[in-house]
């Protein structure tokens, strides 16, 4: 009986050391707000990031916004009402590219919004002042323009340049993409306290885009992930294998992910490979197109990575 | 037993005989897509109309299509799939004015859609044509502008004007508004064998935006509601009595929408006010605002309107 009592408590006391130490491993916290491409307009391309123990995030694009906090907070992602989520905790948001579906909720949202910045490449934020907050599309919440209400303040980004993100412990790194040459994209490279994570936005691959931009991506992070410091790569899934190249619209299929992961291993090795953990975003809803791009992916992962498939308001750890 | 059961059979009959005049008497059916104001990214104005009986719509605004869709087909309000509401009911948007919380869900659906048409003034066309169908902001679906798909062929409105809805039952006439003065607004009469439904975009109050829009919009209508033939009238309530008139951006309140009731009551006779359906549109849902702006409509009804809330993807009929 007492060596019973024994196990237990070893057991336990194991349990609770390897529990303590995969908490102390995450590095980041992420609270997806929408999750697909396409015109599923509550559930647009939006993930909150922070480093984990701090309120302090920024959104990696902004598609939807508000309903994806509603979402958050319903499942118990934060126990502070939407409002203060929205107005208190995100700092900035960081725009991949100016496609509607990527700043809609950012939009939308500004009026009931407080003071924060916006990220993003120079031809972006152009988009964004000439095309939304122009008081023609919406009232010109942005910092330059026409009438500005100065609300928010435009960060233009530099390819390759560390930036801190500003009231955060997080700073950044920017890639430039191509998606659909020669419309500019860009990934964003989140780092804290030694510990990576990599966001894409909407990017076809090099081979169609006639492009060398996700090989240079390749090549910066291959170390990182040799030195087991890059926790994860959001990266989208548009389309199933089924929609040809030349339809392709500077997106990705499962098939064209995979080969770009193949270059990568070869870069990073593939003995590394195993612990990347890739989440797929903007699946776009048409049909049973989730269904069978979730099929493909599975079925097309031979290097082995942990494949993870964000929902909207579940937050999880990097 | 003999005399209950002969009760029982003419009562059914009378019921049964109330029901089919109440039917006949409906002229519309509507399916709200989306029904608030301000950040409500799943849940933004837009409501398909089509004649009873007909599954020939248009849709009013287009804040939120595909997700509202959805939700009425998961609510039994149509036999067919979602993909198939969107592609094939739906034969135009009348876009009152070119806010994105009016037209981004009809924008990022549109790579799905099928033709159809696009009516609106002259101004918002041009907003359309030159801040989202652009390539910048989002592929030219148009059918003009540079490089045009030609998918939605624009329509352009005069004020007062009779026209055909194409491919549909339903013809139009349409109002100019004033949504914050000078930007413009629409009002949309919707006509079908000798019934009508009104539906406002964002507007405010005359007074504030030292306008005499509304006043004409309830000249032409006072005629159709003493001969009891306009079905009902979508008006928007954006924020409760608190905001402030220098605060309205173009929008009502409660006391507002009851001023403006009033001015329309000397010309269309209180006593035929009580069978008018006043729709209650694009509340904003901060806070409290909604129970709020419900209340204060209940309280200051001294006119006995019939007020509707509606709700997504539930249809009903006008």
């Amino acid at each position: 009986m007492r060596q019973r009592i024994y196990n237990l408590i070893s057991t336990s006391i194991l349990y609770l050391i390897f529990v303590s130490f995969s908490v102390a491993q995450s590095a980041f916290n992420v609270v997806p707000l929408g999750v697909k491409g396409g015109g599923a307009e509550g559930n647009l391309s939006a993930y909150m990031i922070a480093p984990v123990n701090s309120q302090a995030y920024v959104c990696l694009d902004g598609g939807t916004v508000r309903q994806g906090i509603e979402v958050a907070v319903a499942n118990g992602a934060f126990a502070v009402t939407a409002d203060q989520v929205s107005r208190s905790f995100i700092k900035g948001f960081l725009i991949s590219h100016a496609h509607l579906d990527h700043v809609s909720g950012m939009l939308t949202n500004a009026p009931e919004d407080t003071a924060k910045f916006i990220y993003a490449f120079p031809k972006c934020l152009e988009i964004i002042k000439n095309h939304y907050f122009n008081w023609e599309s919406w009232p010109n919440f942005g910092s330059e323009g026409v009438n500005p209400l100065k609300k928010y303040t435009y960060k233009p980004l530099s390819e390759g340049q560390d930036i801190p993100l500003e009231n955060t412990e997080m700073t950044l790194k920017t890639f430039s993409l191509s998606h659909g040459n020669p419309y500019e994209g860009a990934a964003f490279l989140i780092q804290t306290h030694g510990k990576q994570a990599l966001y894409f936005g909407d990017t076809g691959p090099d081979e169609v885009e006639k492009s060398d931009k996700l090989q240079k991506v390749w090549e910066t992070i291959a170390p990182l992930i040799k030195a087991k410091t890059l926790t994860g790569i959001f990266l989208e899934a548009s389309y199933p294998n089924e929609q040809p190249d030349n339809k392709l619209f500077g997106h990705l299929t499962p098939n064209w992910i995979m080969k770009e992961m193949e270059k990568l291993a070869v870069l990073a090795g593939k003995e590394n490979m195993r612990d990347l953990k890739l989440i797929i975003t903007h699946i776009k809803p048409t049909g049973q197109n989730e269904v069978i791009i979730k099929g493909q992916l599975s079925a097309n992962n031979a290097l082995g990575l942990q494949i993870i498939y964000p929902e909207q308001g579940t937050a999880f750890e990097l």
